[in-house]
């Protein structure tokens, strides 16, 4: 079992108790902080978003095709459905001469409630483009594009299908997880995402590797290199474009541009890189709950970025529990064994 | 820490894990079977709801104020904030001559989407009444026009306040909740709920217990065990009150009628009452996920009646997983530690 993260207070007494395992790797695989089994394969889910975005850039598809700042911000995030998003994810489109039926990520309405109310109010209904990950899966088409030109084929039917893992662009992203991470996914346990993509089961030590990496450009290729680079940047310039309105990973970036990438992923997954200190990151909540690996990577940034009286990650390491009648309730705290391990550190 | 109750699974692996205790108790106290802590004190939040509305039958306001099965039902309910649920809570305070300002606790849109939706597309906005608590409140505001009654005050006045605990009728609940769990919840770990009344930590053994009491009215007080069985009818005659389309409370009942009485509450809890077997059971998962905790009470649920093949049961303890498209990408499923004590007691 791996030891409590973060408590769930109501009144003064812990409601709920959420476990887990955090990672802190250097770029030479060193690790700086380990918390529980970090050895056990997790599925990391959207916290990889950068690295699968990796391909988009390295082989020129993003150049060819001149994604901008927000749309390759765009191909990171799990954004929130806003009207913003999905224009700026209908534009990859219709820079490719795609429709949206060649998005293969499946219909979800907007996460964001007063964006879906409005739309229930307008009789609009939701579309691929709505889904958080559509984003990416036009970076996915984007890359597919280019492969199609070089190809010499028709790229609709080059890029039908392109969520198989046996599908050439499915390939070339999971060629640059193995890379970043050092791990034959191939060989990895597999799952299938909530985007029809494929996940793979991978170590937290070696996703913390991965963003160590991404974050310094040590231990990729030079393409590879340029390409997190690229990407980093076009996250800190378009932050809204990785997450929305009051998102956790857009508010942060927000606030600390290039000093730290982070990404949120399903079932309580959070990886980020800190490029000043070289570090990569990757936590996962044993039962994948969202509120705990926000407020879990909130101590660790303020921890490791020696923040810890910055209001915003104060207000997610210990965010306020309110009840229907707006009456404070309780809290979210790190656990003890959380802040002994980020404190032995400092 | 407690043992892992139910898995996630992706694919064939292992995704997430929620731990968790159960305690299953006879009317006498007598331990049919733990897992894990069963004397941590837990808030049980809306899974007591049939305790808290004892009163409101054992004082006769139920029967002065002439509620019907579904009246009662929404008493002992965490409703979806449908149709049926709004008409039924605003009767009963047709019934004691208040309004909806009566009620105290706070706004909530409704738990079911298509309903939600619905209001949004008509412009409607939400009322206490959607509240998921407000057939409670309702039961509460009934009990207390009783007494306003006997004491030949003004109801209003009477009732204004009643969600505090130094309120006559909050101090009723609180004496019922002390009877039935054999815990003097004054003496308890304290906490605001949901809706603004207290909730008080107990041990899930004595949880189990006061369920075991309550589907036998073996240790209660002649009026308690009155109450508690006509609640239970209540409940079994109008399941679709105590939670609302598709959710896992109503579904259970309608299918099992008086043979069990099952209640979630939030942060992972959940309790019982199996009368035939003169069993009551309480459940926490530490971290508060409400599909493990529906998923493990239906396998404790199937074990302890012997219905391991029924589809319903089946369907929550092994819940399908889908995503965005509709592919199955995996499923719950109980964990060894919970197959391995139930199978124990065949």
């Amino acid at each position: 079992m791996n030891p409590v993260l973060i408590e769930v207070l109501r009144g003064s007494s812990v409601e709920s108790r959420h476990a887990g395992a955090l990672a802190v790797v250097d770029a030479s695989g060193a690790v700086h902080t380990a918390l529980g089994d970090v050895e056990r394969p997790v599925f990391p889910r959207s916290a990889v978003k950068l690295l699968q975005a990796l391909p988009l850039v390295a082989s020129g598809a993003a150049e060819a095709f001149a994604l901008t700042d927000a749309e390759l911000a765009l191909a990171c995030a799990s954004h929130s459905g806003e009207p913003e998003h999905v224009a700026t994810a209908a534009g990859v489109l219709a820079k490719l001469g795609l429709t949206v039926d060649a998005l293969e990520c499946g219909t979800q309405w907007p996460s964001r409630e007063p964006v879906l109310r409005g739309m229930v109010a307008r009789g609009e209904i939701a579309t691929p483009l709505h889904n958080n990950c559509s984003g990416k899966h036009g970076g996915f088409l984007c890359l597919g594009c280019l492969m199609a030109r070089h190809a010499g084929t028709e790229p609709a039917a080059f890029v039908h299908g392109y969520v198989a893992a046996d599908h050439p662009v499915m390939r070339e992203v999971s060629a640059a997880l193995s890379a970043a991470t050092g791990v034959d996914v191939e060989r990895a346990p597999r799952g299938t995402d909530g985007c029809s993509i494929p996940t793979f089961a991978l170590p937290l030590r070696s996703l913390a590797l991965a963003f160590a990496r991404a974050g310094t450009g040590q231990g990729l290729s030079e393409g590879h290199a340029r390409a997190a680079r690229r990407l980093r940047q076009a996250v800190a310039a378009a932050p809204f474009m990785v997450g929305g309105t009051d998102r956790f990973d857009t508010r942060l970036m927000q606030a600390l541009g290039e000093r730290l990438f982070c990404k949120v992923g399903a079932e309580g997954v959070y990886c980020a890189a800190l490029p000043e200190l070289g570090l990569g990151v990757a936590l996962k909540v044993d039962d994948g709950a969202v509120r705990a690996a926000e407020a879990a990577m909130a101590a660790v940034a303020a921890a490791l970025l020696q923040r810890e009286d910055d209001e915003l990650l104060q207000g997610y390491s210990h965010l306020p529990l309110r009840n229907w009648r707006g009456t404070l309730v309780g809290a979210l705290r790190p656990a003890e064994a959380l802040t002994r391990a980020l404190a032995a550190r400092r």
